[in-house]
C-alpha cells in the first residue's frame, strides 16, 4: 500500500507539504449522524499552533480547517470527508540556499535517495506541518469516541531532557505552554528552556497518552495487536524513536510476580499491563509514551555533505525549536484516536453480539 | 482488515492454536526463481525450540516444516507458500482444570471478552507457539534478502533482567543457549537463572535486532514509515511492551548536539539515529529493541476470578519459563525481515529508476 | 496487496497448485460463536467435484477438507481458520512432454512471462482445482449467512452453449448434474453434451447466482459498491469473461421508463437493478450473472509455440471438460458468500445504529 | 476498507457530494520524477464536462483542477499528490422539494437506509460529480504509462440503444460529441438522439474502452487477476450494470475450437482473450466493455414512496441526460487506467527480475 494512508474500517488519507499551497486529507468510514463542524476540530489545532509559547517557533502557521465533504446539515452523513488546510504562512526565503545541501537528522538524505526528486523547502513532506491534518481527523475521531463511547483521550508532556513529571495533576496539563502536569517543577522546566534556547541547542522529551474508559475487546490478534497498531501510529509521528506500552521498558527488570496485574471480583489490582493484554484492551486504561529526539535544526553548526558529495558546514538560521516534543502532544492524542476508531468499528463488525463491554472496576495508573 | 496478516507486497497470513491440529500459514509475494527448501527453514525453528536449553520450557514441540505449495524443482514460482507444522506434544491434560479460570498476565480474560467463546488450552492463539509460523515465514524473508540484496539479520539478548551486555561478540550469540553476546557476564546470567527458576518466579528481558546492509530507500512516509512499520510489527510479538529504534528512550535526555548522525564525504559519523532517518532507512545498520515483559506463568501463586466473577488463587504447574525473552531472538529476526522484505518489493515497484543505492560508509553502532 | 487474499474483515487466502502436496488457506474474520464442522463445508465440495456426471472430468480429486485451527467444541473461536486438502489423485504423467510448450488459452504463456518459473504440471496455481478452497470457505460465509441472517445463495446454469433455460425451478437444479434449471430441455442439453463430447471439442456457458433476503444496505461506496466487489469476485474465477448484475447488457437497449423499478408502499414493483442501486443492496434479490469461456483444453488440435519460440502443434490428450461451466456452479456461489460476508461485517462495523433492515415487499425476478 | 479508496501501491481516495463546497482527493504513489502540471488534467475533465455536446446536461460544471502538493518544480516528488476541484454550478433549488422522496432508480433509498442521515441535494455522494476526481486521478496514471511505457488507453461508445458501431475509426472518436466511432452511422444516432430528448425518455449505452502496448504480464492471481480488478474498477462507475472482457458474454456459444488464441513464433493469431489470460495480460490489446443502465432522471412521471413510506408521483425537472453513457467515456479511461497502473507498479515490484516484456507480434481486435 502506498503509505499516506492509515486504518482498515477509519481510514485516514492525507498530503501535503511545508512548502505547498495547502495540507489536506480524505477521513474515510466515519459512521452517520454525528454532530460534527470546522470548530471542533480548529481546537485542537490551535494547541498544536506554534507561537502559542515564547519557546516554540515562531512561526505563525494560521492552519484554518476546512471541510469539504461528509456533513450535511451539521451531521455526518456517512460518506468520506475532506479537510483542507490552506498554508499561509512559509517564509521560503530561509530555504534557498540549502537547496543541495543534507540538513543532518533530517529526511533531505533519505527523502533524495528514496525519490531522487525532492521539494527542499522546509521538510516537504517530511516536515511536522503534514501532522496538522492528522490532529485534523484525529478531532473526528476523539469526538465519536467521546460522545458515543465516552472514552477520553489526552496526553501530557512526562519529561522534557532530564526533568521528569512525578506527579500527574491534568488539569494543569492543559493551563501552561509545555502540557506539563508536574506543578512543582514547572518553573525549573521554565529556566532549563531559556537557558536551551539561548545556547542554540535542542533536547528530546517523552509523553505519555492516556486513553480512559476503553472497552474491553478492542485490538485484532495476531499482527493488529492493538498496541502494534498503537506502536505503529505512534511511531510514525516525526522524531519518534521510541514506544511503550505500560512499564514499558521497566518491565526489562521487573519479575513476574510483581508485573503481573491479577484480577479480584472488583476488578484489576494494578495496570502494569498498560491497558492491553495479549493484544486486546482490558478495559482499564491504556498508557503508551514515545520518545521524540531532539531537533537537529539547531544553530550550533555541523558536518554535511551535498548532493556532489562534498563537506559543507550546517548551521540552522531562523526558527529554532528546542523542543519539538512539546508539539507532539496533541498529534499524539490524535494518532491513539484515530487508531482506537478504527478497532472500535473493526470489533463491532466483527463481534457485535459480544457487546462492548467495560470490564471491573478499574485501577488506574499514574 | 481481520488481524491475522500482515505485508502488501510480501504477505504472511497464519493460523494455529497451541492445542489445535496444526499451525499454519500463506506467504505470498516471494518473487519467483528463489531456490528454497525446507531445510532452509528448519534451521530458524530448531533455533526457537524450547527445550534447547535446560532453563527454557521442557515442552518438545518437533515443529517440522513443510512447505505444501509455491516450490517448484526447488524454486519458488511466485505463487502463494503454504506452510504446515504439526503439533504433536501438547499434553492438554495440564489445562483441563482451568477452563473457566482467568490466567492473570495471559490473554485469558481479553479473548473471552473480545471473543465470547474461546480455547482455554494453554493460550489457544494467543499462545507463542503460533509464532512458529512466523519464524518459518521469516525464514523465507530472509534467505531473499541475503540472497538478493545481501542483507544480513540478527538478534541477541542484550539484557535479561538486571543483567546488561556490555560486549557485542556476534559469534558468541549463536553458541551459547541465551544468544547472549557478552562472554564475561555468561556465567552471572547462569547463576541467575538457576536461582530463578528456583525461586519459581520471571524476569523480563531485552533483545536488539540489527539488520546490516539494508540498502537507502526503504519505507513509506508518512504513515508506513520503516520505523512504524518495525514498531509494528515487532510490537505483535507476543510478551512486547516496547519497541525502540537506534538510541530509542535515551534520546529523551539528549541534546541536539550529541543526537545528530553528522555526514561526510566518507559517510555518516555515528548512528544514533538507528538507520531510520524520516521514516526511510539510510543505509546504516538498522538497530531496533524489545522489551519482553517476565511470564505470569509462574509457580508463585496469584489471585484471579473465574467467568462467574468468583476469586480464585492461581498457580501454574507443570512448564515453567523463567524467561520467555530468550525465545524470542529468532522471531525479532523473523519480524524484522518480514517487514524488510515488505519494504523492498514496495520501494521496487514505487521507485525502480532510482537504483536500491547503498550510502557512503556507514558508522556501524554496536 | 499479493494477491491471493480477498476482502477486508472477513478475509481468505488461499495456497495450492493443481499437482502439489495440498490446497489450503486461511479464513479471518469469522465471527465467534458459529457452530462449525467439516461436513459442512465437505457438502459444498461433493458439489464440485468432477466425475459426478459423466461428461465432467474424470479426474478424482478426493477433496477431503479438514479445519485445523479455529473451532474449538464445535464452535468458532473468532481466530483465523486453517483449511487443508490433500491432493490425491493427479496423474502427472499426462503432462510431462508440454513442460516447455504453451497451451493456447491457459496460463502457461502469462505464467511464464510474469514469472520466469512456472509449475508445468497441469494448470499448476491457474488450475481450476485452487478453487476447491474458495469453495470451503465460501461454505463457511454461506452458513454464518444462512443462520444469522437468513441470506440464501444459490447459482445454476442458466445457458449451455445455444441452450438457455427459460423456466426457473431451483429445486430441479440440485437433481441433475448439470445445475440446470429448465426441465423441458434437460434432454436436449444431454444431446448436445453428448455430441460435443464425442466431437473433441467444447461450449462456454452462463452461470446466473441468487442471493436471496440480503439486507438494505450493503456495499461501500464509491470503491467498493457491492456490485463493483461482486463484479470483482466472480470474474475472479477461472474462464470467467463476464459479469452482468441484474438486467446486465440488456440495459444498453432499454428505456429509463421500462428499467427504473419503481417504489410502492408494499414494495418495488421489479427488480431491473438485480438487488443493487447506486452500489448498495436495495434488499431485493441480488441477481448475477456470469459468462464462463469454452475451455482449450480440446482434443482438437492447435497451433502453438514452446519456450525457444517455436512453433508446435497441440493435441490435449486425457481429461476433457466439454464444459467447464457447470463445474462453477458452487464456486459462484462461494464468492457471492464471500463477498457478502465481508460486506455484512463491514456494514456492521461502520453503522450499527442503522439496523440491518429488509426493505419493503420485493417483487421477484425470475 | 472504507470504501472511498481504491489500489494497493498507486492508491486513489476520494471526497465530495455534488452539492458540497468541492471535490478532492489523493493520489498516492506516483513514482517521482514525472512531468506533471494542471494543464495535463484538465483535458480529460474538460472531455468529460456536460454542456459539451447539446444532447447531455445543461449543468455548466466548471471542473477547474488544482493539484495542491506532491508536484515541485513541475515533476512529482513521489509524494501524496492532493486534488482539488471547486464546485461553482449547483442551483440547489432543483431539488428542495424532494428532500424526503426516493427517486427511483436513484442512490435515496439505498443511502437512506445504510447510512439514516444523507444529503439529500441532487445524488449528494452517489451522484457522477464524483467521478471528475477519479478523471483527474486517472489523467495522472495515463501520462506516466503512456511517458513511461508507452500504453495508450481509449474508450468509444460502441452502442447507443439499437445502434450499434460496426466499424471503429479512432480518429472519429474525438471529433464528435457521441465519442462514436462509426461515421456511417452518426446521422442516425443524432436523429436517435433528438427523437429522444423530446420524448423525456433515456436509454442505455455500451462503452468499449481499449489499452494498447500493455506489457505482458500485470495481474496478480488468484484474486487480483487483471480482469478480475478491471471488473472491479469499471463496475465502480455509476449506472454500470455489466463489464466483459475481450468476447465477453458472446463466448457462452464459442467452441472451444473458435475461442483460443492460437499462438504462432509471429505472435496470437486472434484475440477472443481480450489481452487478459489466466487472469494476466498477455501483451495484446485489453479490450473490456461496459454496460451503462439509462438514466432515470427522466421527464416521464413514476411511482415512487416518501420516507414516511407513503405513494408519491416523481416527475424530474430540470437537467435530463437522455443517455449518460455518453459521459462514461473519460471515466472509462481513468478507470482502466487506475488499474493498470496500480498493476504495474505490483509487478515491478515483485518480479522486478522478469523484464516487463511485450510479447511477440500481435493481433489487433477491433
Amino acid at each position: 500500500m502506498a503509505g499516506n494512508s492509515i486504518g482498515q474500517l477509519f481510514k485516514v488519507s492525507t498530503f501535503g507539504e511545508s512548502h505547498g499551497p495547502a495540507l489536506g486529507g480524505v477521513v474515510d468510514g466515519v459512521p452517520a449522524g454525528l454532530e460534527l463542524c470546522e470548530a471542533d476540530l480548529q481546537i485542537d489545532l490551535d494547541r498544536r499552533k506554534p507561537g502559542q509559547s515564547r519557546y516554540t517557533t515562531q512561526r505563525r502557521e494560521g492552519d484554518e480547517i476546512k471541510i469539504l465533504s461528509g456533513v450535511f446539515e451539521g451531521k455526518t452523513t456517512g460518506t468520506s470527508i475532506g479537510l483542507l488546510i490552506e498554508n499561509t504562512d512559509q517564509r521560503s526565503q530561509d530555504y534557498s540556499k540549502i537547496a543541495d545541501v543534507f540538513r543532518p537528522g533530517h529526511g533531505d538524505y533519505t527523502y533524495w535517495h528514496k525519490y531522487g526528486h525532492r521539494d527542499y523547502r522546509g521538510g516537504g513532506r517530511s516536515s511536522a506541518r503534514e501532522t496538522a491534518i492528522r490532529v485534523a481527523a484525529g478531532g473526528i475521531a476523539k469526538k465519536y469516541l467521546r460522545q458515543v463511547h465516552g472514552i477520553e483521550i489526552t496526553a501530557c508532556l512526562s519529561q522534557l531532557g532530564p526533568i521528569k513529571a512525578e506527579q500527574f495533576n491534568w488539569q494543569l496539563v492543559e493551563q501552561n505552554p509545555f502540557f506539563f502536569p508536574d506543578e512543582r517543577k514547572l518553573d525549573e522546566l521554565d529556566e532549563y528552556m531559556r537557558a536551551l534556547k539561548k545556547s542554540g541547542d535542542s533536547v528530546g522529551a517523552k509523553v505519555m497518552v492516556v486513553a480512559k474508559n476503553v472497552p474491553v475487546g478492542l485490538g485484532e490478534p495476531v499482527f493488529d495487536r492493538l498496541d502494534a497498531e498503537i506502536a505503529h501510529s505512534l511511531m510514525s509521528i516525526n522524531a519518534v524513536k521510541g514506544v511503550e506500552i505500560g512499564d514499558g521498558f521497566a518491565v526489562v527488570e521487573q519479575k513476574g510476580s510483581e508485573h503481573r496485574d491479577e484480577l479480584t471480583p472488583e476488578g484489576f489490582t494494578s495496570n502494569h499491563a498498560g491497558g492491553v493484554l495479549a493484544g486486546i484492551s482490558t478495559g482499564q486504561d491504556i498508557i503508551a509514551s514515545i520518545a521524540l529526539k531532539p531537533t537537529s535544526s539547531i544553530t550550533i553548526p555541523g558536518q554535511s555533505i551535498n548532493t556532489a558529495n562534498e563537506a559543507v558546514e550546517m548551521i540552522t538560521k531562523g526558527r529554532h525549536d528546542p523542543c519539538v516534543g512539546i508539539r507532539a502532544i496533541p498529534i499524539a492524542e490524535a494518532m491513539m484516536a484515530i487508531t482506537l476508531m478504527d478497532h472500535l468499528l473493526r470489533q463491532r463488525g466483527q463481534n457485535p453480539d459480544v457487546q462492548l463491554t467495560h470490564g471491573p472496576i478499574k485501577a488506574s495508573r499514574e
